[in-house]
């Protein structure tokens, strides 16, 4: 059982400057989330794309917000459940919570801060019909760990930025990089696809299109994929994997059965005071949550982790009284033991 | 008479940020500060400050959070009105606001934004009978325009930051500056104090210490201070300017007056909606206002101004729906005409 102060379900933005909320009021966080590393879409969907309404950045690309996040909370040392889905919540006696993953792993935290965002993304699968009896056997629809694909052939399906990129990335480890794709045309940044057409170029990649796997074949694990080519017959192309890239998309998931008031596929939140939800000590906040006027902005995630986090410590200290101390002032401390403060002004005599 | 669309009094972080989140939906803004620069506290009172809890910056210095929020907003060609205290708003029949500085400048506008942190800095005043007849005469508390002091006397009183680096910059514009301090020990930052004494002992800068100005003299203007240093009789000093640098302390000043719901020295707002405040079409952001909860952060003045931006538009364009774009989608167009956006995925074969 892990335990932590506050258990954040997402790591995207709002998730993670909530450990930095936190760490300041000495709470610590744990998150969940069901993507392979944090950043939530701006790692996963458009880590390369930039950002305008960061406040303070002219422009950063996503990929950096979320290493520029990293950083600011590493001193506050957080927790991290990745690649699993945040599945069923009970609430105990004493009024704290045991959240449990879709993979069994199980959390337990007085306070829990929804930071979901638009939910969890999940994988557009294609229309095979035994494909989910390969998946985690041959089948992924998300790549957590390449070197899984280490001297193996891979096929991977797809015509957009992610297939483009996976397949280029996986040359270099892989024993075969096969790209298949329904259009001649892909979708993604020039770099990308004039990459692609040089490795193809150079016999390192093979590509086929316009075509799409049918089926999959093997005896309890992939073995071939059946490929079929525009106006040619089915073909079997022998593969260890199969990676079908044909995105996410968002879904609020299993938190839309805890109990909570949902509106628009949203969580009401008190906005009027700490971003709780109906159930005490349940917060929401970031693109998750919903309120009179509500804008789904990173920024607008970062004031409402910062509001939620002096409420939850109440919660947890009700017999204290928090003063704010301005980081500028009273620096920060890390539970790591560092410290980061302005240099002191010296008192000293001229003579 | 200035005209605008918000109209924001105070040039500090959130009232800079509000520029663009205005721009963004095509309103225009100007601002207006007590401060002879943009920046607010930040700029005026501690610039070379460390900040640890602006989002994604683990660490930034506040005059450079205000070169970077400048920077951000400079598309959107912001006016501004510095060095004057806006003093006066009155309420035109067709609903829009006409404030008017300490100097008489006005400005008009449907949407007063009042981002006035802990108020306007004041500076505090040496207790010396006649200084008030010499004020722009000779007298300065703040230095507005270093080439003013340019090949003249000048005497500097003070013991902190501001006395010592303005010290050291006019050695290089004046023709002779000195430095009075009550106390022999000077507060700042170790270079600062060093740069003092090493230009002291090239005879750069003449130290009086422990000293006070204890009066003034001239004929409509400065010609010389009255310097009374422990233990020997008080001597006149033959000065063109003389500057006492003893500190700003923050007023709310003549906003307290305007009619609006005043709460321990912060304007109360509606912060279940859209921060307003008792008068429809003024709103308060950032550390100058109040409501259950608030905390005064530079982040959540961010949020502020952004949910407040939404209701503008909505009260200057009544008939408009306003559809937000994500940036990251859409770019950034700005009323110079620069364009700003990600490069765009292209559509291409590969054969």
């Amino acid at each position: 059982m892990i335990k932590t102060d506050i258990l954040i379900i997402g790591a995207g933005p709002t998730g993670l400057f909530t450990v930095f909320e936190a760490g300041l009021l000495k709470l610590r966080c744990h998150l969940i989330d069901a993507l392979p590393q944090p950043g939530g879409q701006c790692s996963e969907i458009y880590p390369k794309k930039p950002i305008y309404d960061i406040p303070a950045y002219p422009e950063i690309l996503a990929g950096d917000l979320t290493d520029k996040l990293m950083e600011q909370i590493k001193q506050f040392e957080p927790g991290f459940t990745l690649g699993e889905r945040a599945d069923t919540i009970e609430k105990q006696e004493d009024g704290s919570f045991i959240v449990t993953t879709n993979k069994g792993t199980k959390h337990h935290a007085p306070v829990v801060a929804i930071a979901g965002g638009l939910g969890s993304f999940e994988p557009r699968k294609p229309p095979i019909p035994n494909i989910a009896d390969y998946e985690d056997k041959g089948v992924e629809y998300m790549i957590k760990e390449p070197e899984l694909y280490r001297d193996k052939d891979v096929v991977i399906a797809g015509g957009g930025d992610s297939a483009l990129d996976w397949s280029i990335f996986l040359t270099d480890v892989a024993k075969s990089v096969t790209l298949i794709h329904r259009r001649n045309e892909f979708r993604g940044a020039l770099d990308s696809v004039d990459k692609v057409q040089e490795l193809k170029d150079a016999g390192k990649i093979t590509l086929i299109t316009p075509a799409e796997v049918k089926g999959i074949v093997g005896d309890g694990k992939v073995e071939g994929v059946l490929v079929e080519q525009k106006g040619q017959e089915p073909v079997t192309l022998k593969t260890d994997h199969f990676i079908p890239l044909f995105g996410l998309a968002p879904k609020l998931g299993p938190i839309a059965d805890w109990g909570l008031e949902i509106e628009k596929n949203a969580i009401k939140v008190n906005n009027a005071l700490d971003y709780q939800t109906n159930i005490p000590g349940i917060y929401a906040i970031g693109d998750v949550n919903t309120y009179p006027g509500k804008l789904k902005l990173i920024l607008c995630g970062f004031h409402e982790a910062t509001l939620m986090c002096q409420s939850a410590y109440q919660r947890i200290h009700p017999d204290k009284k928090y003063v704010m101390k301005y980081t500028t002032v009273g620096g920060v401390t890390g539970f790591d033991g560092t410290k980061k403060e302005a240099p002191k002004a010296v008192v000293k005599a001229i003579n």
